[in-house]
């Protein structure tokens, strides 16, 4: 079957704040193909994306998406292999490429899925699926007050694993961290495993990091994630060697699989986040857990937004027994939840991927309706882009 | 001086072809402050970039550059070092960033130096300027015998550095491409530098790329450029280890400074290639050619547009004396020759930047309204996109 068609959906909630919250908008991807639908998310901004999509050629390494993606046979997991290689080399010089590439990659997985009738985790890995430990991710509070609360009712909700980010972390002195991390642990308690995600807030100061890690292992963090932007291999190195039993994670920003690669291999992370929104799909992500198990580091997928993400995202990682970690969206926004059905919740306190042909997770067509934006993109006197009809 | 108003204009030529001549549209930045105008450069996919520049905010780490540079203080060379680290925190989240970034810096730069009525590269390196060996840049030609005819006029023209790449080299035979190889070097002469240009064809392939080193060894090659995409850091380094005199040449698609130290520091390139126009802007630039300074490896700008990019690439390194090689736009469309006033032209065989305040390459308005594109762009309900009005 050749790709008939490609449908970029940009989601938003009215009123986007200024939070770390990443599921405040979507681009959702559809791809048919045969008689098949196959659905995939981009993360970031979903306009530029749409742009990419669409965007006149500047030369023959700067191509639209489109132009390699319509048409294109999607027959075997290799096709699909090959389509993300094809894509990157007609785009290699646009910088989104592999960020537009991504919600379509993971849609044409979930369409061969569904046309072979199998979940994508056994076309892609092959193995059976294992249960994975979810661990709720979220923002810090205001103050360690209200970190506190939060800290104990995810606890309450049953999380044996809680992570908290972004917020005031890392923007004022050390002691007010170490005030926010006492309390996330005196909330959650002694047995659940905690998690600090500092938002690349130290850019490449390795000494303003190094002043939490007292705290970090005080407090028996288990990861601190993204000191640094993903680029600072040098900065993660050295921060790593300061490490008694914390270690470092990162990678989420990986948007393609040479970049968490390095990471490893040249910053010394002890645990590897993919986003599979961002790093060019489902296949990248795979390679990248394959390079994490033979390299002793731990594989843990990065998703913050939807259950389809989610799903997208386990894939490459489910067959991979030891990597039992998975981070799992705890406060996403209504547009997030009322997209889908909820098809990934907790069972028994575990995740499990949906044993059914392709990912699993279908969009509410009515919520998509609601959330829809209107896009109009015109460029040479033609209209390269316009929101397409739902239907 | 606060900054007033940014203008991006998207210029193509009427009929873009599927080559790999990346001067056949442009994106022109416009930075108004006080009673100053600073232009400036994007490489790769204007659309994409404009998209990036206006687009709705998607969360804290997703910003529009829009939003941090409007209004933003211009007074000094830090202040534009900030602007630059403030927005690439805000657009985290968003692959363009850089690339969008790297026009309204590269501007900001040209505006500052009018402002202070000093050269740009003396703002940034504060040193004096030396004149650069232009190396022609070309594309193969389809056969043989048409490069051997491009080398010989590229020859006759009076250079002494002569490069190739992209077109059918890599993607035959080794055989056909000692073919160019030789045509190219027998073009050229024996006292011309001869440098090849790979255009990443080989992915990350040793192998296929080892095959060519015994010929680009007997015909004297300086360099070979981009065997492998930029993030295949170990390719590089594992293909350095085979080589005897040529050395390798990459870093044109960095987008951050890290990415181009990391392939000096892991992939042992002998020449480093920078983009002001994709990097970021002047200012990592800068860092770049300093890093290789520190390294012993040799910075060369690239660029293969217009005497406004070539202005901006070479205010990182015009003072220092020892990298003395320039690209120097040799095939550049009718859009980028008729956009300025060839205020780099070539004197007794050297490049000299223009002893001006600023950049010194100011547009030709009529041609920027003969190549100007429309475009519009429409979200939620709101223009955030039109073309603005040249004057």
């Amino acid at each position: 079957m050749n790709i008939e068609s490609v449908d970029l959906f940009y989601l938003s909630i009215p009123q986007v704040r200024d939070i770390g919250d990443g599921s405040q908008d979507a681009l959702l991807v559809r791809v048919r193909a045969g008689n098949h639908t196959g659905w995939g998310e981009c993360e970031a901004s979903p306009l530029v994306s749409v742009a990419n999509y669409v965007c006149p050629m500047s030369h023959s390494a700067c191509k639209p998406v489109r132009d390699i993606v319509l048409g294109r046979r999607i027959e075997s997991p290799q096709d699909i292999v090959n389509l993300g290689h094809a894509v990157r080399a007609a785009g290699l010089d646009i910088a989104q490429t592999n960020h537009t590439l991504s919600g379509i990659e993971i849609a044409c997985w979930d369409l061969l899925g569904k046309a072979r009738q199998e979940p994508v985790y056994r076309l892609i890995g092959g193995g059976r699926s294992y249960p994975k430990t979810p661990y709720a991710s979220q923002l810090f509070g205001d103050d360690p007050q209200q970190t506190l609360m939060k800290a104990k009712s995810a606890s309450q909700a049953g999380y044996r694993a809680v992570k908290f980010g972004w917020g005031p972390f890392g923007r004022g002195t050390a002691e007010q961290d170490r005030d926010h991390i006492a309390a996330a642990r005196e909330g959650v308690g002694q047995d659940v495993k905690l998690m600090i995600d500092a938002g690349t807030v130290w850019g490449d100061d390795v000494d303003k990091a190094a002043r939490r890690l007292d705290t970090l292992e005080q407090f028996h963090a288990l990861w601190l994630e993204e000191p640094f932007v993903g680029e600072a291999f040098g900065a993660y190195r050295a921060l790593a060697d300061h490490c008694r039993h914390v270690r470092l994670a990162g990678g989420e920003g990986a948007d393609n699989a040479y970049a968490a690669q390095h990471l490893i291999e040249h910053g010394g992370i002890g645990y590897v986040q993919i986003d599979t929104g961002r790093i060019g799909g489902i296949a990248p992500a795979r390679r990248v857990a394959e390079y994490a198990r033979d390299k002793g580091v731990v594989f843990v997928n990065h998703t913050f937004t939807t259950h389809l993400a989610l799903s997208a995202s386990l894939a490459p990682f489910v067959d991979m027994e030891a990597f039992d970690l998975c981070e799992y969206p705890f406060e996403a926004s209504s547009l997030a939840r009322e997209l889908y059905h909820d098809e990934l919740a907790l069972r028994e306190g575990q995740v499990r991927l949906p044993e059914v042909p392709g990912l699993g997770v279908e969009p509410n067509m009515k919520a998509l309706k609601r959330y829809l934006v209107d896009v109009r993109i015109e460029a040479k006197g033609r209209v390269l882009y316009a929101t397409p009809k739902p239907d």
